[in-house]
Order: structure tokens, then C-alpha cells, then sequence
């Protein structure tokens, strides 16, 4: 990889991020310096990341450097969480929700950029074992619906789910291995309503999240009943929007994922921090207040909320006191070895040293199974050292 | 209460601070400016508070500054939480260990300046309550041990308990309502050994902690069932301590006592913050990994865990949707009207205003029953209000 130190000192592109942006060039170069403003490069095309809310762009938004011309692509804006649904959707809502279902993967946004398929990170990174995925699966469909709206106006932002890829593990029926589905189409930087985006979908033959119901935003009880239905399916949540997205939308997660996420969460629980622990707990509180649980109903969700805390984490205690190493597993599949080379050379890149265990070939595409080793591994192999506690 | 930013300015005190500190005088002024030393006033008595470890300084070191002389008292430093018996004691310590129980109060120095008794919290204040009560429990004592020892290089550390306090709430038979257990004898910022510590507090007629034993490093079974007898008790932990105090204490706590605090704690969810529910979470993976707690053992510990997280969280939000107030309760003891509204006076100083909700006279003294608001009040009822988390 080019170090990318030499680029943030061009003129013309300091000239681009403050027109873009809106700010003063000299403020440009302060953000550069401070890293808030990262350059990058993907396959030849230069962009500029932003690391937080700037100038009213959300975290995350892109800027593309053109041959005379730049792109700006949002941030996804932060979606509030409803804690107290029955408080929450009447105040919040005009009239009617659409309940969409929440999918448990990772949020990326895909544009047609000098006429290619690229996928966005949440954090404003092309990613390119994402982009080459969602290229293989769907990169003719989504170059026709951008072409046909407008490629300069227009972008999806959609989950990406299934279990091959590096970020997230979670298992869905329709999508064992890598989806990509539609939750949002952008517009000169806005939402378009969900009924629009799922026609232009649908046409496409690209998939999108499911519509769940349209409700009255007073019949909180059929919200409650879609949850519950998620709840026992162990799938993530819900996703409430206006249907003319008139107001910014709300989510709210199912008990199974809050507990599971904890579970999942607290193998790794040196890095997880102590805010991810806290935000879980504090959602199971006032699900169990608004829910009235109590006696064995409470005393049932305590087992499982102390259980999810606990065992991973002494599952994790004695797996290194064992001598093995603590890290998240994954496999992946790439066109060919160059492909897994950039991948590698990205994820080093953003300072995270991945292990490649093994590679085979398969169908005509190379496989990959590859570690992430975890902070977890050193921090408890400290303590089981010294016997002394990191913190206090 | 007299604004202290006047004093702050004064070349005598730069002077003085600089010297006694061995830093910069412009250093000492910044250090002023950004509050990281404030200076305060008790009863006519000039001094300065720093509020972070500071030029090899502790937090909570004191300056007090006198007529041609002034007076440096070291910060309590913190102490290491051993959280692997077995691992800890025998790598830590060189060949005894001698075994006091942690009691469960709040950590005070006591020192004798301008032949008073004074009375310094862990922070670096002078709590004029706390030195009310204890020139009234052990005034005498006290003064005529430092007065024997030499009051300018000696001083005391030790564990406030009992009930009638504005900081901790917790029961002692030994001390129900009040009492002084000095843990620590300090000579030139230093601490003396553990046993002549006990000898010139029982010399004096002064308390000083439980020795619970003295035992040789590797034999941390004996250390455990002093645990696990503590545990039984609901008593709070251990300081270990080398006998020649050549290396520096360690300390553990029960089981009781992390569950325990969990318990009260989340009563006040909102403002216990992420880190108290995590390391007390830690303390307890530790533990149950080193006892080998397995099956209904560990099941029943998972259930206790979960239990103490909800139960009260949502005990604090059904109180607030009655519409009352989530406020730590205490009842004090005054000598009088004067020192009662000190106390008011004190604590306002540092943000914390007090509600008293009833006084009354009692065998010569002035009782109140007084209520510190919490800010988990307000953060539960704007969730209330909105359902909208407030974090994510």
C-alpha cells in the first residue's frame, strides 16, 4: 500500500474537501493533520473518509476524488433506539409505521462510482472483500437500478448478513453464506419512502429487507406481537419508519439479541468495553418493566442474563489458561489470491494483523479460513500471570 | 462560603506550592487555573487539594499552609487488587504476609495541625463532618498519640464505618453508627509496619483494623478460608500486607461484597457508570474460574449475578413512574445547628446539594435525616417520558 501521507498534501484535493464539505480549507488541512480526514485509495480511486459528524455530514461520509469532478456519498446517519416502545412510537410517529425487520449483519452503502459497483462501510471505507462480493452477486443488478435512477443522485445503503464475511457471525436461513439487502435508497443525500425503494428493488430483482406490517402508530400491541414473533425466532428487530420518512426512524431489539449478543459479546470481554455490557443491560431493564415481568419470569431472565455474562467469559479464561489463542474465526471466499492479498493489505491497513490458517480452491473461487486475534488474548494471559486485577 | 479563586492568586501560596510540590511555579499556576489543585478553606485553615497523582504526589495529597510554615500530606495511594489468589500472593510477596480484614466504610487521614485534629477524605478535602465525629469518638486519643510521635511527620489512615455517614451505608455490629479503624500509620509520608501500627494505636486506646492472621505466601488456602469466612459474614474483603511493608499491599474482595455492591449500586443504574458494573463483573469471572465453579454452583452464581443487576434497576424505574424522588437516604449527628449547616455548606461546594428532609434534638445533639438526589432520577424520567434509549 502507498503511504498515504503524500496525498493529503495536494492542493486540488484540500480545494475539493472544503468546497464539498463546506468548511474552510485551512480548517481541511487541521482535520487532515488530526486524522479525522483520512485518504485512501481503492483500485485507483482516490476518496476522503470522515471519522465523525463534520459540518452536519455524518460519520462516515465519503468524498470520491475525480478527474474533474468529486462525489460526496453520506454518512448513514445514527438511528435512534426505542427502549420503551409503548412510550416511544405513539410520541414519535405522525400517523402510520412501517415495521421493517432489523437484520443482523453489517451496514453498507453501495454507489455506482465511474460506472463501478463499490460498497461502503459504515465507517466510510471501501471495503473490498465487500465490494468484490456484492459485485459477484448482484453487481449487474444494482449497476442497471443505478444507471436507470441516476448514478450521481443515487445510492443504496443495505445489510450485508450470512456468515462469510470478516466483521459479523450470525446465521440466516435465506442467506447462509453472503446477502446483501436494501434497506434504504438515497437520493440527493435522503431516504426515499420504503414503498419506493421496494418498487425500484423489486424491478431490479434486488433484494430488501422484509416489510413486516404497516401499522396505526397507536397499535403498539401488533408491534409488540411482530417482536415477539422475531424474539422466538432469535432474529434481531425491528426497524420503524414513516412511510413518507417524514420523521427519522427508531429501532428496537428482541431479549434474544440483547442476551445473545452478550453472549457472543463477553468471549472477547476485554475489548467488548464496559458501555457495550451496560447498553444490553439497560434495554433487558426496561423491556422487563414494560413487559411487568416478575417471579419466575423475572428470576428466569436474571439466570440467562448472568449466564450469557458469565460463561463465555470463563469459557475464554480457560481456553487461554490452556495455552490457546483467543480470536474470531472466520472463512471467506475470494475470485483469487490477489484478491485475498488486497483484502489482507486493507485489514493491515486499519492496524488489524490478520492470520490466514488455511486457503483451498473451491467451485473456481479460493477459500480462505482466517483468525482475527483478539486483545482478549493478551490482556487475560496477563492477568493469569500476575493475578492481578487490569483495573479498578 | 468565601470564593477561593481570590486566594489561588496570591504569590505566597504559588510560592509555597511550588516549593512543597518540587515543580515549577508557572506549572503550579496552570495546574491551578485548570482546577487540578484547588485551594479551599476549614475553620481558618488555608490549604490545597490535588486532585491527580501529581509529581509523585498521590491524588488527594493536602497543602496546608500555616503562619511562616506549611504542612504536605501524602494522597492514600491506591492500592492493587489481587483478583488470582493463587497467582498473586506468591509472586508478589517475599515470605509472610500478614492478613487484615478490608472493612467497609470510607478511607480517611487523620493528622494533627495547629495541635487539631483534622480530617482528610480519600479526594483530598477536609470534611468537616468526618472531623467533627471523630474529635468527638477519639479527639483525645488521637492527639496525644500524634502529640507523642511527633505531629509534623506522623499520621493516620483509616477506614470511617457505620451508619452515620454522608458516604457509605453499610452495618457493623462493632461500630453501627460511627467508628474510626485506623489501617495505617504513616512516618514521613511513609507507612510503618503492621505491628508497630497496632502497637501505638492500642498504647493510645485508638481502634485499628482486624489482623486476621499472618501466614506464610504460598499458603493461600489459609488466605481463602479467611475469604470464605468473610464471605459467609458479608464482610467486605482483605488488605494483604508484607510485614516490613517492603513491598506494597494487595487486596481482594469477597464474593458478598461484588454482588453486593452490583446490588446497591444499580439502584442508581444511571450514574454507577459502565466501569463500576464491569470490574465488579470481572472480580466475580475470576473468581468463579479459580474456584472451578462448574454446573449448579455456577448456575446459581449466574442467577445471584442477573438478580442483583435487574431486581433493583427496575425496583429504581417503577419508583420513579409513582412519581418518586430516587434519592440516597442518611441520618447524621451534629453538635449543632452551626456545624449542621457546614456540612450543607460543604458539600454544596462540590456540587452536591443536599435535601434535609427532618431535624431533631437527641441526647444533646442535633439529628437530621437527609437526602442526596440522585442523577439517576432524572435520566429515568426522561426515558420515561420519551422511550428513547439514551445511549447506544
Amino acid at each position: 500500500m502507498r503511504p498515504m501521507s503524500q496525498w493529503s498534501l495536494e492542493p486540488w484535493m484540500l480545494d475539493t474537501l472544503a468546497d464539498s464539505l463546506g468548511v474552510e480549507r485551512e480548517r481541511v488541512e487541521g482535520l487532515v493533520r488530526s486524522k479525522v480526514i483520512r485518504v485512501k485509495t481503492y483500485r485507483g480511486l482516490l476518496y476522503a473518509s470522515i471519522r465523525r459528524e463534520l459540518a452536519g455530514y455524518p460519520e462516515g461520509t465519503v468524498i470520491v476524488f475525480g478527474r474533474g469532478w468529486s462525489r460526496v456519498i453520506h454518512g448513514y446517519p445514527p438511528i435512534q433506539r426505542a427502549i420503551l416502545l409503548r412510550v416511544a412510537v405513539p410520541k414519535h410517529f405522525i400517523d402510520k409505521v412501517v415495521v421493517e425487520e432489523k437484520l443482523n449483519g453489517y451496514n453498507v452503502r453501495v454507489a455506482l462510482i465511474d460506472d463501478r459497483v463499490i460498497a461502503i462501510t459504515r465507517g466510510g471505507l471501501i471495503c473490498p472483500y465487500t465490494t468484490a462480493r456484492i459485485n459477484r452477486l448482484l453487481g449487474k443488478e444494482i449497476k442497471e437500478a443505478l444507471r436507470e435512477l441516476g448514478p450521481e443522485e443515487h445510492y443504496f445503503a443495505g445489510e450485508v448478513i450470512g456468515l462469510e464475511n470478516p466483521y459479523t457471525r450470525y446465521f440466516y436461513p435465506e442467506a447462509p453464506r453472503f446477502g446483501y439487502f436494501v434497506f434504504d435508497l438515497f437520493r440527493s443525500g435522503k431516504p426515499v419512502p420504503p414503498r419506493l425503494r421496494d418498487e425500484v428493488a423489486e424491478k431490479h430483482g434486488i433484494p430488501h429487507v422484509p416489510v413486516l406490517g404497516v401499522v396505526d402508530k397507536n397499535d403498539v400491541d401488533s408491534i409488540r406481537s411482530i417482536v415477539e414473533k422475531l424474539n422466538r425466532e432469535g432474529r434481531e428487530g425491528i426497524v420503524m419508519k414513516d412511510p413518507g420518512y417524514r420523521v427519522h426512524p427508531l429501532k428496537y431489539t428482541t431479549s434474544a439479541t440483547n442476551i445473545g449478543d452478550l453472549r457472543i459479546g463477553m468471549r472477547f470481554f476485554m475489548e467488548e468495553g464496559r458501555s457495550f455490557l451496560f447498553s444490553r443491560i439497560l434495554r433487558e431493564i426496561f423491556r422487563a418493566y414494560e413487559e411487568g415481568l416478575e417471579g419466575p419470569k423475572l428470576d428466569s431472565l436474571a439466570l440467562e442474563l448472568g449466564t450469557a455474562i458469565l460463561r463465555p467469559a470463563i469459557e475464554t479464561v480457560k481456553q487461554v489458561a490452556r495455552g490457546e489463542m483467543v480470536a474470531e474465526e472466520f472463512e471467506l471466499e475470494f475470485a483469487n489470491a490477489d484478491e485475498l492479498n488486497e483484502f489482507i493489505d486493507y485489514m493491515s491497513g486499519l492496524g488489524i494483523d490478520l492470520v490466514i490458517e488455511k486457503t483451498w480452491e473451491e467451485n473456481n473461487s479460493l477459500r480462505a479460513r482466517i483468525k482475527k486475534p483478539k486483545d482478549t488474548w493478551i490482556e487475560v494471559r496477563k492477568i493469569l500471570e500476575t493475578g492481578l486485577a487490569p483495573i479498578d
